[in-house]
This record gives C-alpha cells, structure tokens and sequence, in this order.
C-alpha cells in the first residue's frame, strides 16, 4: 500500500514534470494532483532533488519496457530494428501532438548546469539508451549491414544526441518531420557505409 | 538614453535566461540585477512574453554576428567555413566550461509546449540558422565539395538540430567531446558523399 502511494507521486509527478519541466513543477501541484497529503511526499522522498532521482528511473524503466519487444526481436535485422525503434517512437509523438519531448532529453538540458546529482543521474539514462543502440550496431557490422570502419560507441551516442536534438525542432514547429529526417539520415548514413 | 536602459534590461536579461532557463527566471531578479526600478521594465515591455521576444532578437543577432566573419570569408571553401563555425563554438564552449548550450535550442526545449509567440519567434530563429548552412552547402555543392544529391535544407535543418542535441550531452557530462563528435559526424557525412 505505502509502496502504491509512493508510485502514484511517482508516476503522476514525472507526467507533470515532462510536460512543465523541473524548476517549473512544484512539490504541491504534485502532491495535489496525486491527492496525498503533502507530508505523504517527504515520507518517501528525502527532497525534490531525490524526488527527481526516482523520476529518472521511472523513465528509464519506462523506456526499456517500450522498446524491448523491438530490441529483442531477433527476426529483425539489426538496422530494422532500429528503424522500428525510430517509428515506435514517431508514431507516439504524432499521438501526442508534437508534445512534450524525450524527458531524459529534455531535463539534461534544463537541469545539466543546476544540480549535479540530477546530471550524473541523466548521464547514466544516455549511457543506457545509448547502450542500447551500440549492442544493435554491434550485430548490424557482424552481420554486415553495416561497415567495419563504424565507431559503434561513437555512432551510438550521436544517435541519442540527434534524435534530442530532433525532438527540440518538432515541439517548435509541431510537426513529425524532425524526426523523419532524423531516421532518414541516421539511416541512410548507416547503410551507405558499406557502400564506401 | 532610454534605448541605452532598455538594451540594459535584454542584455543582462538574456544572459540570466541563459544560464537558468525562461521561467526559472523573475522579472524582479532581471531588473534587480541590470539596477532598474521594476517600473522601468513594463515601460519597455508589455510583459515577460514581450521581453522574451526581444531577448531571442538579441541572441539572434549576437549569433549572426560571431559567425558573420566566418560565413562571408570566400578565401574558404564552403566545408572548411561549416568547420570553422563548428570549432568557433566548441572553443566558446570550453571557455564555458560546458555550461549554458544554446539559447535558442534551449527556449525551444523549454517553451516549445507552453507558450505559441515565443515557439513562432523561436522558429524564425532555426530557420535563420538553418538557412546559413543551407547557403554554404549549396556552394559546396556547386563547388562539388558534395554530392549533387545531398539536399540542403533538409542537410542544414539536421545540423541545427543535431547540434542542440549535442550541447544537452555537453551539459550533462560536462565535456566537449559531444560537439567534437558532432562536427567529425557531419563532415564525415558530407565529405563521403563525394565518394558514394
């Protein structure tokens, strides 16, 4: 029961955080709209710092949850698998207006320069989903989809780069398109390797 | 005089903004620090939308103005201004200490969902950005430094874009190496459509 109660704060402060932002969410708003009482919050979170660590890590498990019936398909050829990542993704921010962004992405950039722990927190969610894309690389180049001559680390973390960089473009100008150009040229780059 | 208080007022302003986002910022704490009565503020501005619309003027122009030097040296080849601009930002960058990113990537991150004006402002802005790339790869093109069949504005709008994602890694991890990566990336890119 005291668990449910700390994954509800959880749960409905990280919606509120990914739209609004960190610094512009207030610990009451969350407390209100998960209708606890607001000694409830300190209860289970020390401070909002810590508050916003948890949130990290529901995010990050939410992330892995989505894309894992993708990553683990092994019918599918690396680069398709990460092509079906991009569309998963695509096709949720289409149903999500062109909203909100990747929280991850979006609160490095809010809180990179402002608190430590959140950023050495945010840090280790790039490093994951960026994890995640160099593994598919890897297979990609045994496999030859891809050339040897492919930094994977390197490709993999440009990737998670671009595609925030992306979703930055897209929430401005409320469109898919950023992100279509971005599996475009992710992809087309990837594949004319093998060509040079 | 007046413009003198009013340019104050943006300056100082832009630079608050910067560093701690746009609504982590105070009216109160802007006209604090540039030493103006608050009343001052709503005699320049209608309101802090208003007073964002010009402080994304000023980035704007501060931004065309470093790179002007750059852009207009025809005694460079087009790829070697597009280096060029990339490395006048990962200089500044290190002088910053991986701090503050862009403010343009940054507002557009931070206000994409919350407020129409700004977005539409900030839109003008990437295009602007956007369209010098696309000027310069053109040129390249012409110059057959790059494939005929890259297209440039779709080119110089991932640039943009990749770019403001490589300043949110930046930020976290404190470290050049994402803006580094970046410009190794794209000109790789670039550089082996020739040979495609």
């Amino acid at each position: 029961m005291k668990q449910d109660t700390k994954q509800k704060i959880i749960e409905i402060g990280a919606r509120i955080i990914h739209l609004k932002g960190y610094n512009h969410t207030g610990i009451q708003e969350v407390v209100k709209a998960a209708s606890v009482p607001k000694g409830s919050f300190y209860f289970y979170f020390k401070n909002k710092e810590d508050f916003g660590l948890h949130v990290i890590d529901f995010y990050n498990n939410m992330y892995m949850g989505m894309i894992d019936p993708i990553v683990n398909n092994k019918n599918l050829l690396p680069l398709k698998r990460i092509e079906k990542m991009f569309d998963l993704f695509i096709d949720l921010f289409k149903k999500l207006d062109y909203t909100c962004g990747c929280p991850i992405g979006n609160l490095s950039q809010e809180m990179g320069d402002l608190n430590q722990a959140l950023s050495t927190k945010l840090t280790e969610s790039v490093e994951l989903i960026a994890g995640v894309y160099k593994d598919i690389l890897d297979e990609a180049k045994q496999m030859k989809e891809i050339s040897e001559t492919i930094d994977t680390q390197e490709t993999a973390e440009f990737i998670v780069s671009s595609w925030h960089g992306s979703l930055i473009r897209m929430k401005i100008i409320k469109s898919i398109e950023p992100l279509k150009l971005h599996k475009r040229f992710i992809l087309n780059t990837l594949k004319s390797s093998m060509i040079t």
